[in-house]
C-alpha cells in the first residue's frame, strides 16, 4: 500500500526532496513578511473571487482576511504565527471537513500559480521552490482526503509508511 | 462546537500558550541532538518494555529503532529530519491508524514524563516547556481521534475554528 508521501509525489509529480528544497533556504528570511502578505492577498483575492461556486463554497466559511493570515510562513522559516493562533497545523486533520479532490487541489495550485506569476517581489529560485512545496503539499491532501473512504476499525491496521512523528 | 485545540486545552489543562511556550526558546539549540536522541531512547525503550500488551501493540508495526529517530526536534527548532524523511508531520492524519484515547495519551504521557524525570541533561525550565507541548499535543491528537467518529458528508460541513492552514 502507498504511503500518503508516495501518493503525493506520484499525483503531483514533485519528489519529495524537491518539495522540501524550501528547507535548504530559509524564504522568510529572504524574503520578508510583506512578500508573503502579498502573495497570500493575491491568492485569496483569486480564490474568493473564483467563477467556481462549488470550489468557493470550500471557503465560505471562512473570512478572506483571516484567511490571508499567512500560516505558511511558519513552515517556510518565519515566526510561528500559526501555531500562536491555533496550535499544529495538523494539515490532513484540519483539511477534513473540506472535499481535498484530484479537481479542487488542481484549482488551488492554479490560482497559486498564477499568484507567484504575478509577484515582482519573488525571485525565480524561491518561486520554484514555493510551487515544489505547494503542489506536492496539495496532492498530499488529496491524499489525506481519501483516508476518509478508508473504514477505521478499532485495532491498528497497517498503514504504509505512515507511522506517526515521535510527539 | 468546541475546535480541536479548545479540546485539548481542557482535556489536558494545558493553556495554548503555555503549550507553545517551546517556541520562545531553541530548545534544539540549547539542548543539542544528543539530549534528544538519549530522550528518545529512554523514552522507547519504556514504550517498548510496557507491561499493558494493549500499549505495546500499537507500536508493534515500528521498530523501536526506527521511533528513535527523534521526530519533534524539527518542532523543537532544530533541522527538519522528519520532513526530510516523510514530509508533513500531519500529526491526526498519521496518527488515524491508531487508537490515540484518553487512556493511551496518559501512558504516553507517563512514559515520557518518566523519561524527562530521568534525564540529567535537560534543565528544569525546558523539561516544563517540553512536558507541557507533549500534553497538550498528545490531547490535540484524542480530540483528532474522535473525528473519526463524526460522519463525513460530501459538502463542507462547519468546523469550529479548525480551518485549515493556508497552504
Amino acid at each position: 500500500m502507498q504511503s500518503l508521501q508516495q501518493k503525493a509525489s506520484e499525483w503531483s509529480g514533485v519528489k519529495q526532496e524537491d518539495a522540501f528544497a524550501i528547507d535548504d533556504v530559509n524564504l522568510f528570511d529572504k524574503l520578508g513578511l510583506q512578500t508573503f502578505i502579498n502573495l497570500s492577498t493575491d491568492f485569496y483575492t483569486r480564490v474568493y473571487d473564483d467563477e467556481e461556486e462549488w470550489f468557493r463554497s470550500i471557503f465560505a466559511d471562512s473570512k478572506k482576511e483571516d484567511a490571508i493570515q499567512n500560516q505558511y510562513v511558519q513552515r517556510m522559516g518565519g515566526p510561528p504565527l500559526y501555531s500562536q493562533r491555533k496550535g499544529h497545523p495538523a494539515l490532513i486533520g484540519r483539511h477534513r471537513p473540506f472535499p481535498v479532490t484530484h479537481k479542487a487541489a488542481e484549482r488551488w495550485l492554479q490560482h497559486m500559480q498564477q499568484a507567484l506569476d504575478n509577484a515582482t517581489d519573488i525571485d525565480h529560485d524561491s518561486k520554484t521552490r514555493m510551487l515544489n512545496f505547494f503542489r506536492h503539499t496539495a496532492y498530499f491532501l488529496v491524499a489525506g482526503n481519501d483516508l476518509k473512504n478508508e473504514s477505521h476499525g478499532t485495532p491498528p491496521c497497517k498503514h504504509g509508511d505512515d507511522k506517526p512523528a515521535a510527539v
